[in-house]
């Protein structure tokens, strides 16, 4: 592998970071925060750092698949770790292994935190923390539906037809003019939640906020007691549904934006996605009525909005789920591991790759009653061909396997079986509250340096959807 | 399907059953427990039965694969339901469904409980206890080596090779032959065990209930709690050495027999097996040294006997698991789902899946840097063709999609989410005693009766291989 380039290309990536670095500032200056110095500071060392990777290295352009693995895997290393600048000089954030945490669950729009006191940090902090969750969820968007079907990562090669953007195989013009198509829907859904949010009465900063980590599907607040702060049933409405549009595979949105609504019902993904949102929060409501909810109303309020926020791994919370009954606990862990579409900025297993296991499953069954018959596991319409589905049960073999290795790793830190568990799947999930010790009302502040280093890993991983973090420790994948 | 035919050879079935519910009569008749009647009576209801089925049926021979799904699964539902009439006639057990329970658990070797005091019930009824365990493990040798193979039942086929017996393609003497050799090899083990167990102080019918339940990988004891009740380090280490044997494929003994010793170590699953054995003891040998035993022997003794009864899904018990240290816990827990090898009596998703299932995470990992190469996944120096991975990684999906939703139903009975998804893989893994409420001091006698009729379910399942269980669940497969 050509190691040169992946690093100029990380210089590039870093010069990007410096001018994201300046959006908190006039945020600091307006709230007299104290903080803006930090990101001046942080800035500089982006640019300086940036420029010299950038600059300095001269390599011949040899860009391959192994190079591809390797500028994704570094890009969100290298943000996690010059994103935490900002926590470490203004001193928000004193330890370089809770800042990095904080920024890795940032980038990867997964919404862990480590803080336990978050209203007395300064505002463009706040702001940092939210818009590290949007360049990270723009980062998604490119990655999963240009880069990794391209790659032929877990499977992602069926969603190569659906992207919009040309359709040439050259890899820079086609990631470049795919970014920008679907960036353009992101910031519109951005704009209008915050527009919406604004007329619920919130103020620009917390509906800017709010509204970033919403279409990330990152679950950052800007309050302690996360959305359940503004206690308004409106808000928590508007919230539900971009937490839902946030989870839905975002070339639809483009086709739809371009007038083929249609498209959304022709999709299989989106319609099983659409069933699994109703039919578990309409079963969580009926479980909830009258246990822990009198009214109707606020029992559809809260279970919609816990329910959307688990699936698509968004980790917004208005309600305590750990108090609910065992069974809409129960659904709510099984959806931790579903996730949202693939193509969206949701993470976890996703929901084309829950629904082809299904139809593997039965698909295998048929065989054996049918040896003979000729029959192709199909999404939609299009047919799944073998090597896709080798590699989709490729990816949820090594997803339960990290699970399991991860959750081992993490009960070795002393914590219980539920809140090891629970750490793993939020953060390989990018969900962000997990149970037990890490449920929806605490925080991973009490984890150890080495199980929140595992964490980060997770983290990385499953935003990466795993096999592109993984070929880098092959031996192999490092020689020339 | 050609229904007549299953129920013809389930009369057939139901007349051997007869036969062995003559065996606890002389124990009964020995101690003077009074439970000899209610043998006889069982004996000659399944005697009658049997014979109406066998002799009244008159069917024209065309028996097919789909014959062979309905004989497999009906044969363990026939045997758990008359297999209980015991249980029912002599009023050690007098409700219905926890009686079909304990059959159930009884012939599939998983070895859960509803009793929640064992050593008042009659001496005969607890052989009777064992010797379902025994015949239970005699099945599933003949089935998981002679015909899942040939069904091609979740990558069984595998294993058609290694099968002692002609390797003729007609079913019925294959399957005779196979199953003649390696019930020889079966019997002898437990002859075996029951001797050295005599050795130990054990008397004959103490000796001869706890080989059942060792080589059947069952776990059902005489004693209240289990097999500490002896308290004697020689007795533990001669049940550890016979699960660990009943956890191995019996091809593999019988070909020892023969004096191909070596094959053991050419065998690539009993070495990852033996690996796992070795490593998971010395690991929670370490975690417990100290803290939980004072003394390295005793700890390597109790180690070690826990971890093999729970890798082999024995399910003995002579120490609280739940007390150990939490790491030692969840070791023990992922070994619930890994399970025995093929072709042994153990069960689980079987150590040769999970390694395949690594093999093959490993191969997509390693495509993904070389695209163009070819190399195989091989078990040993087999090559697995794609056929066979799709079926292992469809089982791996299938288990793991039961899992879930049973554990939802147990949920639903009101048990919390650990003892939930504890009491569905111990009896999907045919295990034994799980976690939390049905850890290995409690029992299932709690649980509601829809409750343990989904568990009853998971030890069909877990024991069938899930395939054979849920092609009836399929329209077409009824059709004519």
């Amino acid at each position: 592998m050509n190691l040169f380039l992946p690093l100029k290309i990380m210089g590039a990536l870093l010069v990007y970071l410096s001018a994201a670095l300046l959006v908190p500032i006039p945020f600091s200056l307006y709230y007299g925060d104290g903080a803006a110095a930090a990101f001046v500071y942080s800035a500089l060392v982006c640019l300086f750092v940036g420029l010299l990777l950038w600059k300095r290295i001269r390599t011949h352009k040899d860009f391959g698949t192994r190079e591809g693995f390797a500028v994704v895997s570094f890009g969100w290393l290298f943000y996690a770790f010059f994103g935490a600048l900002p926590y470490l000089f203004s001193g928000a954030i004193p330890a370089p292994v809770d800042a990095v945490f904080e920024t890795m669950s940032g980038f990867t729009t997964t919404g862990s935190t480590i803080l336990t006191e978050i209203e007395s940090l300064p505002e463009s902090i706040l702001l940092w923390r939210a818009l590290t969750h949007w360049i990270g969820g723009m980062g998604i968007i490119v990655l999963s539906l240009a880069i990794l079907p391209m790659l032929g990562v877990g499977g992602m090669q069926l969603f190569r037809a659906e992207a919009p953007g040309p359709t040439a195989d050259r890899l820079k013009p086609r990631i470049q003019d795919t970014a920008k198509l679907l960036w353009g829907v992101y910031v519109l859904l951005t704009a209008a939640e915050t527009l919406l949010l604004m007329l619920g009465g919130m103020s620009f900063y917390d509906a800017l906020c709010h509204s970033f980590a919403t279409l990330a599907t990152g679950g950052f607040s800007t309050r302690n007691a996360s959305v359940a702060a503004f206690d308004s049933a409106y808000i928590d409405w508007v919230i539900t549904f971009f937490m839902f549009a946030a989870g839905v595979n975002f070339s639809l949105h483009y086709w739809a934006l371009k007038g083929k609504v249609r498209d959304y019902f022709k999709n299989e993904e989106f319609l099983f996605y659409s069933a699994l949102t109703l039919g578990v929060t309409t079963i969580i409501c009926l479980l909830n009525q009258g246990t822990v909810y009198a009214s109707f109303w606020d029992n559809l309020r809260y279970s919609a909005f816990q329910t959307s926020s688990i699936l698509t791994t968004t980790g917004f919370g208005t309600a305590d789920y750990e108090r609910w009954p065992v069974l809409a606990q129960y659904l709510l862990v099984f959806l931790m591991f579903v996730g949202g579409c693939a193509g969206s900025t949701g993470g976890g297993i996703k929901v084309a790759r829950i629904l082809l296991l299904f139809k593997h499953a039965h698909h295998q069954l048929f065989r054996l009653i049918h040896p003979r018959a000729v029959r192709l596991v199909k999404l939609g319409d299009i047919p799944v061909d073998r090597d896709v589905m080798q590699s989709i049960l490729g990816f949820f073999a090594l997803f339960m396997g990290v699970f399991v290795v991860a959750s081992f790793l993490m009960a070795a830190t002393g914590l219980d079986l539920l809140s090891a568990s629970g750490a793993v799947i939020a953060t390989l999930g990018n969900i962000g509250p997990g149970l037990g010790s890490v449920g929806p009302v605490d925080n991973f502040a009490h984890i150890t340096d080495f199980g929140k280093s595992v964490l980060i890993l997770c983290m990385l991983m499953g935003r990466l959807e795993l096999f592109t973090v993984l070929v880098l420790l092959f031996p192999t994948f490092w020689r020339k």
